[in-house]
């Protein structure tokens, strides 16, 4: 098996502490087409972004649903991260909020496919427990 | 002149705080051409949106700043929330922090410029102190 | 239940019309996670936006027709409002003739999957009728 | 000079009609760096597309506005339908109205900057008057 | 039937190849709805776009992967150009590779995505020999 | 001044490569509000995407005109990418078949905008020769 350095073990935790997952799905996910960029993702994505000092990881969700929400064309990262955002310290109705928030900036279609998706979400989560 | 409502009261009140203007320039701006879009940001987007309990206005910023530093698309806009983001408690390295976030999940493109208009804000800010 | 004012009152109305149901979809699908979302959608959205005097309901279907078709990301809210062209005047060929139009300013694969969702629609009217 | 067929003088017709140009300024932009683009927009978009008899001028207008505010990324094509618009017959006011209903589907952004848009449009018509 | 033209032919010839096909999914699949914008896709598409000597069907192909994939809302016609650019020459390795690379420009899940809709093609491709 | 390992050296060896400068623009650029994000672009974007085996650099230049092209949104990099086209090995008639090509992806305007660019980087070029 590869050796990892201290970008990849850094970036893994934080995406272990995000996805609530020892195997985050955004790894095993791409470990057949690509293992290397689910790497990079690790690596960079977390190790270096994500985890870097000057911003909460609450926040860094936060301006995540933001961006994923607006885009409106990437459904499994809008997933992932409305759970992480939750795995992050926003409650269920803060995520709630913040995609409302999209209908001003992106129109009521993106705010309304994203909340959707939340409530996948969180049926998800309350089938699991 | 005519008479606005609790909500465009609620919403004009809003918006100064987030532009630390008394006149918004996006209500001055729209004045010529379409007032009543102008009425319906204030009414709708802040009195409505922005102002609703469940979400501080420093996370509505940054799900704000997510949003259209990923759309790329909306200069001005961008610009006014940069500043907004600011008057709602965020720090200019925060700022910084949010939009260098970006590239994770609409590419480097989208932060590059998204920062540069950063730049753009914070000497303005800095020329009329 | 709460009461609704004369904005809310207006929109449904619009909504109903355009939707051929006395229930809209919308409203319906948002009462779990998100149901003032849907209260902003009847009020501004529709009751506000769409009800304005000076362009026709067909008319405006026609913009949101070319909006959503050429954004590409908001199928259901497409599939909506090719039915509620139809229920505000278009024939199915001005339909269709609009979405080929989109193949012009958003490209080829924007005009097909569009189409492919008028083709649906089509088909789910006369499954009904 | 090159010969040119049947979709092409048909496309230019219309063009010129649009644009209220004999030499539409699209095909001389073009005509540095990719006149066979230029020649593709007057047979295949206009030829072709524009001049379909399903849908009338000033509905393909109204499909064209939506589809480029709402994109938000074509500003010198947006101006020129803007101006197309009020050639096929709508008023200032209706395309307006079709602007401001781009909130709805693309956000407050992107119906301020199309209206900004249609603001210097209408200025220039002036000016020239 | 309605006779084809020249440029329909070359057109049909290209997606044919490209398609690996006699009979192009995109032709067939358009066929009850819009059959007109079939003959478009063939005729301006491919024989007047693709079919231009200036640059090699691979070349193409790599340029129609990255714009594909950044737009992200195109499914089906990505999981056709990801076969395309097969058939004109690219190994899956390097297909691979493109779409790797669209991390840089617009960001990790367009990326992901793309990669995804490779693997599920390649898998296809393997079931059927 | 700080230390820089090995991705950021090979990364940076790319980006001269391909911007024909010592000093790539993008890094002074980035210097006064975000230096680690220019960091990232020469360690990320270039020491591990960009310099991967698997493509050619022209490959990934011609991706890249694509992604850029289509998105529509990011000019100063998309002149940065037709410029860096050239330098790794396309003609300037490559690059303006590549971007003709746009149209039938995502629309004339994307593709006529993306010309105009090239024309503007091909005569600074030859202002500077």
């Amino acid at each position: 098996m590869e050796q990892h350095g201290e970008r990849y073990e850094r970036g893994l935790k934080a995406l272990q502490h995000i996805s609530g997952d020892t195997e985050p799905s955004v790894l095993t996910s791409l470990a057949g087409i690509a293992p290397d960029l689910g790497r990079y993702i690790a690596e960079f994505g977390y190790g270096d972004l994500y985890t870097r000092p000057g911003l909460e990881p609450r926040d860094r969700q936060l301006v995540t649903l933001g961006a994923l929400a607006a885009l409106g064309n990437a459904a499994p990262q809008l997933r992932f991260h409305i759970n992480g955002a939750l795995n992050a310290g926003c409650t269920r109705a803060e995520v709630v909020e913040a995609l409302i928030q999209i209908a001003a900036y992106a129109g009521f279609p993106a705010a309304i496919n994203a909340l959707k998706h939340a409530e996948a979400v969180f049926a998800e989560i309350d089938a699991k427990a």
